[in-house]
């Protein structure tokens, strides 16, 4: 069998992470980004240095800004950018993409493979590729320089799922071959609604304000995740689970509440959130943003909170907390994150019952 | 002329320190709590301790946890509670008050005397007295021990108005032999519109949360006035102009923004309200609360911001920074914030329109 043939969208952390680890396993990967002083150092070296829990020089064929060049002959797709960029990326991909090619959204936050899809058809694209997302990101990483990346950790499970769900097995074994950590999930929804970063970012940014905008250091999960908070996103967690009830996913199989998640990815086993967090060790030492300008707000709220409050409304169901968050944010930011949110209309869904988007995302049929 | 007399309705700082002063001052006075301890206190020495910028023994004739006997005999009764306790307070004095008796809530808060007003009509009270209302307190004081309390500041200025104005020089007069800082109000409107404690205390409580459960200390002001916050309490304070606006108030006669009232009561003269309270000496020093129990939130809501928005929103007028922030506090809290509340039904204003309210306030007249 030949090798799969990778191009990685995005040269930040991730994607520097994820193109040189494919470079190191001796895939055939090209890598794209608009930032031009990234790719120039990466071309002129021709990979990018790994370090951390992998280490070597994983080499590179083409490093560009012309995203036709760098996906044109690639197999498998894989964007690695905040999501609030997934959907110029498809409009940038869509003159290039060819029948069969695979796009993967690592990860796609929430409803990414349908925000993509959606993308793509609105530019009057129609060929036969399949989209796939992932709940979150496999690596814990950063880059120090262009061409440099550390991979400091790897998570334990990895979520995936394409769209149409009948593409999984397919998907899921091509991607298998570099992340064994990658479960099968039913379908997006699942990927989609296991996204939790925007239930648990949001509020605490908002709500620590003050310290936020001092001149001290405050840590993110300890501090930021007090009781009352840790409540209030309970109750925004309700929300969330309470969608993806809705959209047939089911408690404690493929629909976990925060807590559970915490105890399912790091054995610790609280009753409340605040106390999950605060007794987490991975998270000593995570220190808070210094600015409002976060993509704690910027990404988890449009890409995150209004999708899901959209898809909620549709749906019939209560989504107070969200909404309170997603109003107060607006209001303290005086920005409205509205404007390139994701909602029922751009995810492709707009009007369709429960039993339609379970539908849509299991066989990609309206 | 004889001297007249005092009943002082709450023995906390407030009531200790004004009750004390009024008997250092030879008036004859009686003063009522529904707490024991600090009544038979009071009783036991036969008067208040008083300190600070004021020295001596104030005689009390009757301290007593029986309000018709603390106020029977009183020309002027003075209220000095949490607002929160003004219905109460209004149902208990109902079946002793007689015609000619004043009542001043010191202070009214937002809409008071309005609201004391309607507690005494629900209850079917139909004397003719007469229901006056300052716009803060006079004293900065606190109660050490029951029985002494020291006086450490006093304002220089105290807005006051009767509930219909037509009494206001009258009432004016009596008070001013007191308290010579007195001006004249041109109606209640102007006392309760200028009470801005629910839009400088609830959203820097609220936005500050993680600090106030954390255990360390913050300052209310330098920290919790940060810049964003300032910006959106400027906001909230503009809708709360909005209202005073159209309920016939005139900007920097009698209606100041919170900035511009800095500048006028602490001569700190700044173009924003972060810098404004960064640059006010009075407030050096002043810690934030340690819980979200607080009467930043469970009295200014409920009493002050409540009010506005129900007002506000009878008039047609935009409260949606204050609305937001009433949300946030109930979700957070789990509490249901209105059910005390004041609105336009228990100020007795249902249905009025912006003439019709200044009307009342004017001539009492329905």
């Amino acid at each position: 069998m030949r090798k799969t043939k990778w191009a990685v969208i995005g040269a930040g952390n991730g994607g520097q992470a994820i193109a040189g680890h494919l470079g190191l396993l001796g895939y055939e990967v090209n890598i794209y980004d608009a930032f031009e002083e990234t790719i120039d150092a990466i071309q002129k070296q021709g990979g990018i240095h790994i370090g951390g829990i992998e280490e070597g020089f994983g080499k590179i064929k083409i490093a560009s800004t012309d995203i036709g060049a760098v996906i044109c002959d690639a197999d498998i797709i894989m964007v690695v950018n905040p999501s609030i960029y997934h959907r110029a990326i498809a409009e940038k991909c869509a003159p290039y993409l060819k029948d069969d090619q695979i796009v993967f959204l690592h990860p796609g936050a929430t409803f990414g493979a349908f925000a993509f899809k959606k993308a793509l058809e609105d530019c009057g694209y129609m060929k036969n590729i399949t989209i796939a997302e992932s709940n979150t990101l496999i690596y814990a990483c950063r880059s120090v320089e262009p061409g440099r990346a550390d991979i400091l950790g790897k998570k334990d499970r990895l979520l995936v799922s394409s769209l149409p769900a009948t593409n999984n097995k397919y998907v899921c074994k091509l991607l298998k071959e570099i992340y064994e950590e990658i479960e099968e999930a039913e379908n997006v929804l699942v990927t989609s609604i296991d996204s939790t970063n925007p239930i648990v970012h949001c509020a605490p940014t908002l709500l620590s304000t003050s310290w936020i905008e001092s001149d001290k250091d405050w840590y993110f999960y300890h501090d930021g995740i007090s009781q009352t908070i840790g409540s209030f996103i309970e109750g925004m967690d309700a929300e969330r689970v309470a969608i993806g009830r809705k959209l047939g996913l089911e408690d404690d199989k493929n629909l976990f509440t925060c807590v559970k998640q915490y105890e399912l990815e790091y054995n610790v086993k609280r009753d409340t959130l605040s106390e999950a967090v605060r007794n987490n060790e991975a998270y000593d030492g995570i220190k808070g943003p210094k600015s409002l300008n976060t993509r704690y707000l910027f990404e988890d709220i449009p890409m995150g909170l209004i999708p899901l409050i959209s898809v909620g409304k549709q749906l019939g169901m209560k989504t107070e907390r969200m909404e309170i968050i997603v109003k107060l944010a607006e209001l303290m930011l005086e920005k409205d994150l509205h404007e390139n949110a994701r909602t029922v209309e751009n995810l492709g869904i707009e009007g369709m019952a429960a039993e339609s988007i379970i539908e849509f995302a299991t066989n990609g049929m309206k």
